[in-house]
């Protein structure tokens, strides 16, 4: 990855934002600007110096995976040892920090640390913009764990079937991932089977699969640092008429979403062609939560696909499209493909198939 | 659990930080209070009322789940329709918001929600001191984690030989812990095996296990919402005598910071026991990171066992003890146990053998 390059172009754009360096310390942010992939550490990126702040656990890590900064061991917090070094230089300064991402007690020890000359000025995801937008390299990174973990789906629908703990299943899937290379899963496994199925963040748990109803599976994968997301939803037994209604307007309205990605158009607007596919069938108001995210060095990340979200689309954004429809104490579906933004329409990431199958 | 009783508790606690209200967001803190297990939520709690607010996605669970609060389902963000609701009530009054949890975005957004009327106070760790004391019903349920962790190890050092992957020792294990009831595991398990023993946080990678050397194993699983943390070092081949003095420092280093646990001494007294038992031996310098902390609803919690740390440990804390040490580019070894604290001395939760195994 080219970290020089990205540290160019934020460095680029601090000016716009009226400061002179700013203080990154969010993991993704940090592994993202520098390629550090530890827990704890301070990234300062100003015109006259770059400096990489972390604590004895992560001493010869920093060294090895560093890159356009100097490393710096602190005995204290990274965070106070950055502000302590930029105690040192002279003059006026502007310190941007990450909104999102400092707390309250940060900003307070940072205030505590940091001479009157510096000033703190709150930035509001100035790194995550620049993330928004994947480089070519890291679209086959976000491909390639896409694909390992589409891979494991035949398997699990096979571990899927009545009498099984919804634990075991997800057991079952995450030591495949594993084997197959996965770094760790990039959120916690849902299986959520039958009347479970209702709850869109319903975790795989020690309730066993009914004799029937919707098992709704929503897994991903980090591989090389790069998350996927994805969810088919089957059927154990035989579905009602109502039941294939029900997953039919969801699927119409996933293909919708996605349909509608594209450059130039707003994350609103996809949101609302799923919708209102959803609301034409009359499941609209089991649509409870939005229809897609972001995602790359984190499993949700910007832009988010949803009313009111007026952000324009562009080439290289990865998002997914993921409507959903759940019936309180009976049953939902979701499904959930992950895809590149292109000028003239989406580039489909996840190959698995969206029929309907039933066990 | 008592979540009214907790809530009572922290209410009678508000008033010493002169303050009405407490908004609470941070999700361990949120479930310890009204047991809702959710990624989103904001809990409102002051002597005129007690509001949980949360978003579509958890309708179902919050109703199932949230105790001693009325629940309303929000179509904007909850920490907005919190302060909404706030913004309805008259007169003077002054906010909480957690320190350590609460964004400069997350402020920003309060402060253009509420009224001028209402006035927002940063507190510092306020539920967090609640929960450093854990009540009995709450330490059975970590024994439990504990317990389930420990009862994989036998599995886990028949799965170390030299030639395998570190990930797919990782796999196995976690498989296990998944199949014997864990709800996932409390951190990204480590296995660093050879050279890679020397990184203190040495994920479990894509690295073969040598012919000969340390190989940390920290791992922890989650039960009934409640972490466990252990570690144990085993040796690949035949020690040299170096290693094995190495491995005693470290074992005797260990054995000193449980003997420190005890009601009234200082979080630094126990870091201090294990640091001189290092610091004789010679290997103080290789030894870089603080003793212990505080584990529960999350991995790391106060107190922490460090340096400088002034807090007393009290009867109910639950802590690891985990002194290491990190020769860069050649090996390290770290040995850690969770412990209770008691009247008299440590309760020690971990029942797995601390001798060295060479394999």
């Amino acid at each position: 990855m080219d970290y020089r390059g990205r540290q160019e172009r934020l460095l680029e754009s601090l000016a716009d934002q009226k400061i002179d360096v700013l203080l990154v310390t969010h993991p993704p942010n940090v592994r993202y600007l520098c390629g550090f992939t530890g827990s704890t550490a301070a990234l300062l990126l100003g015109n006259d110096g770059r400096r990489f702040f972390t604590d004895g656990r992560y001493t010869q890590q920093a060294k090895e995976q560093v890159e356009g900064a100097r490393v710096v061991i602190s005995r204290t917090n990274p965070v106070t040892a950055a502000a302590q070094w930029l105690g040192e230089k002279r003059g006026q300064q502007v310190l941007g920090v990450e909104a999102e991402h400092t707390s309250l007690a940060t900003r307070t020890a940072l205030s505590r640390a940091l001479p009157r000359t510096v000033r703190i000025r709150p930035v509001s995801n100035l790194v995550e913009r620049h993330r928004m937008l994947k480089e070519a390299a890291e679209i086959e990174k976000i491909r390639a764990a896409v694909l390992l973990a589409s891979g494991l789906f035949d398997h699990l629908v096979k571990s899927v079937r009545p009498g099984i703990y919804e634990s075991d299943v997800a057991a079952e899937l995450e030591y495949q991932a594993r084997k197959a290379g996965a770094d760790e899963m990039s959120f916690p496994t849902i299986i959520a089977a039958g009347t479970r199925s209702a709850l869109p963040h319903g975790r795989a748990s020690r309730h066993r699969i009914p004799q029937r109803g919707f098992v709704v599976c929503d897994f991903g994968v980090i591989l090389d640092g790069y998350c996927s997301d994805m969810t088919r939803t089957l059927y154990v037994g035989r579905p009602s008429e109502q039941d294939r209604r029900m997953y039919q307007a969801v699927h119409a309205a996933q293909q919708a979403g996605l349909d509608a990605v594209r450059a130039g158009v707003s994350a609103a607007d996809v949101d609302r062609a799923s919708r209102s596919v959803l609301r034409r069938a009359g499941w609209a108001r089991y649509f409870t939560h939005s229809t897609g995210h972001g995602v790359g060095l984190e499993i949700h990340e910007p832009p988010r696909l949803a009313a009111g979200q007026r952000e324009l689309l562009s080439v290289g954004m990865v998002v997914t499209v993921e409507p959903g429809a759940y019936v309180p104490e009976q049953g939902g579906v979701r499904i959930e493909d992950m895809v590149v933004v292109g000028d003239h329409g989406p580039d489909i990431l996840t190959p698995t198939s969206k029929e309907l199958i039933a066990i």
